[in-house]
């Protein structure tokens, strides 16, 4: 997979976001501007962390294969053997999903 | 219910507003923009808190269930299995309310 | 008291100012255009004080039943029990008056 | 005095402003216009100082008494037992007349 | 080589970027326009450092010879023997490739 | 003179500026506009320092006599028995001439 | 030289640009427009250096003599004994070429 092979530098969270929905639960097909923008995603790749004024690693608080909830806005979209990433400051990112 | 299984990271703190009064004392319905802005809420899940440049976590100041007092302005509203809830940065809620 | 249930969080303090002069001192009846911007205000609660990046907490200036001078702007409305409030940061708070 | 009940918090310093020359040496009456705008001042009051990161006072650099030049912008004016005076922050004061 | 002979100050990284595909895996010449942007690079010089409040020299995290992510935006462009090189700060590196 | 008796507070300079050149060595008065913008000045008074945040004062770094360079733009303009001197920060001094 | 005589403050560094080509190979002489901006300079004096919050010197990062790159943008053009020189702060300088 693309994302193995990428590593983020200090405290940036490469993370995938789940697919829209684009079919409602009776069969119909969404236009794409109906479908909600999704802001669940996965966490792909984490860097070592932020390195502090003594350099000293903060790392960062999520782990690979952690499902994540994104900002509505910010990340930066990445492009990993033709499919579509994004990368997010740790600080960004909103909450986790735990069982 | 959805709060419990969602963890916000860092300071952040969810909340979920009090139902506004849609009814008057008298029994009177109350139109939509009649409504008071809905500012006191229910902490429902709060993070771990800040992390400092040493790497200590410093705990946020308000617990789960307790009732506080947002700011008019600000938050992020994020969608839990379909009912709205808010998100604060610990240092943004105004105070909070005790026995 | 509506202030007694309710606690400002970190360095905020409430206070409730004091009543404009609607009246001349001749009884004449001084239009709402006419009366000064109240600035002294009493304080009827205050936050433990702000945390500094060690976890350590800074107490706030100013204690409860304390009269003191507010800026002519800034500061949060807040409405408890149907009486207004303000919140101020206590670095944001002017002086107060001694005996 | 007025001054003497009202204490400045933090590093604020409350002073005030000499009176203008409002006379030619001549003894032409000036407008208001054509007073010069008076920077100087006695310093009335003083605040306890800034509260630095670990709860340490660091005291103001003028005692009350003190000419000192003020800046030309800024100051915040509070009238205290209907006479102005102006509060600065100990920082902003320019500098100090010493014999 | 030129950028043998050009060290970057602080945690500056010099890089140089992939050359962008001209040509379709069909021969056909694309005009510039539709090249896409590169944004992958190859660091080819790296500062010593930045330098903290204490004057410890912070290294900058990627090497000479890594394969690095560039943001869209930023960078300063030098020239160095008539060839096109980039300077970006160790921070605002995306990510680096790794085997 | 006047700037023995003013003392700038903390890392403040009070400097007076060279006189500019109003004639031309061949005997031609130069109209204001043509004179250049004089940008050395000789130091006059200095503050004890700025004080950092444990309370420990950093002596400013040039002295009463020394002639420095200027940056165009800034400083404070003050009036000091009706001459004009001006006020810089230590920092932004550019640079001092030394024999 | 007029640079010996001039020292700069704190982490200022004086340098003086490389004088740009304004005869082609082939002989030809380049109008001003078309010479290229020269951001190729050498140093002529340091200053010793920031100084930090504890009141210590960290000394700049080049030295008189060296061969450095400057910024696009930016710096102070300071004329010394009728020549242009220009200061920059010492995190401003790009890199330097070494041997």
């Amino acid at each position: 997979m693309a994302f193995r092979k990428f590593l983020p530098l200090f405290d940036r969270v490469l993370v995938e976001r789940l697919t829209a929905e684009t079919v409602t639960k009776g069969g119909i097909m969404l236009p794409e501007k109906s479908q909600g923008k999704v802001l669940q995603a996965t966490v792909v790749a984490v860097g070592p962390g932020s390195v502090n004024q003594k350099g000293h690693v903060l790392p960062v608080s999520v782990k690979v294969g952690e499902k994540v909830l994104l900002p509505e806005y910010g990340g930066t979209k990445v492009v990993l053997e033709e499919k579509d990433y994004f990368l997010f400051r740790d600080g960004d990112i909103l909450g986790k999903y735990v069982d």
